[in-house]
């Protein structure tokens, strides 16, 4: 069984087909998210890059027993329009009839990257197993998602799940998403860089795995601040594993180590919560995406 | 049916015979908590609190479907010891062991007081028929509840849900709880008047229900950081219902009008969720102890 699995981010579309029983990517493609334009170009390269996927594996479109597609947004409970998706500077975007049209009669899925990506550790990775889980993705943004009850939670009215915009620090100023202080603002890869100037977050990232000293003072701030936000995460909801994902958690176990250390200080239950580095990469949004249909 | 709910607090243990259909305490009785003294001395009074409510109503123990204790602290996930309970000084405590020699043959449920209040409205009260709510208790420190799937969540781990300690200001000095910042620092009822002398929380309350204008300035300080406690909640588990109680919640239509007006800026699902008063008052523990055998 085959699924296309796409990965809309700000920017690059990435598509892969998958294959549902093992999440495996037997090919994919991507192209750059065509900023400034009108949606419907989005989903015009959407479907053009999922059809030549399928040409050059010699496929039908109805071969594919699901689409699905992921988007760095907040869609309505109905799961017909992208809400917000400030990177992609969509607002009360249509998404479910344009995509329908342009796939017809095969079964599609909409959702969160972060929902994608977690379904995906869920079904495949590092949350494999478990019935009360989180996945943090430290990235350009920060987002994630929850399991609950061993299956992925949408939100107790649907609208959802903002891992990344809970409070930090309540009397900061305020962030874009409306609230002053949010995790993004701590926590986000270019937070790493804060004040900083002629450094990337990439060669921070490189410096803290690598645990090069002049790095220290770095990780210190920021998992200062990472670890304050799992915190509220284990203190309310007490779960197995927290996987962190996302270019951030490419600085590996010198981050582990110091999140780890500093969360267990912090936290009220001294648990066997573990802390962990997400597993399934930049393939995740994928994966998720072809697998949606089975798990929503 | 009557079941007996005994709800332990740091000032005062009280105890209730509770219908466990209606949820109706038709006789109670409290004690005060003896500070300072030995366990053992909790648990007699506990049990002839009990004892005298049987004897009051010319009932048998034995009549009783249940005895519910619930506890101001975390209990271990197999609920026979009280790992914390700071303001009963109880570190790792036997609670079931002796508690069972003391009630012999009837059903024994130990829990967090928070949770019991959570059941209590679930069932009975503003929490009725939801899926997905919080109860936020907020008086000498802040606790609560969740219910998720239509059920009292304890915890992934079975820890149970610490709504009060999660994080609103990462950077500020350790609480007792071992976390920076957290919730109750800026929420508790003591954190009303902090920085004031010769006001008592219940003064500021009373004024703020009455809508003193000297109370303004303090019921914008405190609603500022109760928002932001609330938007996380929001942004992580979109909750159809949030209840207040404990004694701040007395300050009644002026605070849910300011921190609903708040959250709303806040938090980033613009949604339909609802936050109100809890309804079950002082009564909830009780309650929601002596209906725990049948929910829990």
């Amino acid at each position: 069984m085959l699924g296309a699995g796409v990965d809309i981010g700000g920017s690059y579309i990435k598509a892969g087909l998958v294959e549902i029983q093992s999440g495996r990517i037997i090919d994919q493609c991507s192209v750059p998210f065509p900023r400034g334009q009108r949606a419907e170009v989005v989903w015009d390269r959407t479907a053009n890059c999922v059809t030549e996927l399928v040409d050059r594996q010699r496929l039908m479109m109805n071969d594919l027993v699901s689409v699905g597609v992921a988007l760095p947004g907040t869609l309505n409970p109905e799961k017909t329009q992208v809400i917000h998706a400030y990177n992609l500077d969509f607002h009360n975007t249509e998404v479910r009839r344009p995509l329908e049209e342009r796939f017809p009669g095969i079964p599609l899925s909409l959702l969160n990257d972060g929902d994608a990506a977690t379904l995906a550790e869920h079904r495949f990775g590092v949350l494999k197993g478990t019935r009360t889980a989180v996945l943090l993705t430290l990235g350009t943004g920060v987002g994630g998602g929850l399991i609950l009850n061993g299956q992925l939670f949408g939100g107790g009215l649907g609208n959802g799940v903002e891992i990344g915009h809970m409070t930090l620090r309540y009397d900061a100023e305020k962030h874009v998403c409306g609230n002053p202080g949010c995790v993004e603002m701590y926590c986000s890869a270019s937070s790493l860089v804060s004040g900083m100037e002629g450094v990337s977050p990439r060669e921070v990232i490189e410096g803290i795995r690598n645990e090069d000293p002049a790095m220290f003072g770095i990780l210190e701030r920021y998992t200062d601040a990472l670890s304050s936000a799992l915190v509220s995460i284990v203190n309310l909801l007490d779960p197995e594993v927290i996987a962190l994902g996302g270019g951030v958690s490419n600085a590996g176990e010198p981050l582990l180590e110091a999140t780890s250390r500093k969360l267990r200080e912090k936290s009220f239950f001294t648990a066997e919560y573990r802390i962990v580095q997400a597993s399934m990469g930049n393939e995740a949004g994928m994966v998720g995406a072809a697998i949606a249909h089975q798990c929503l």
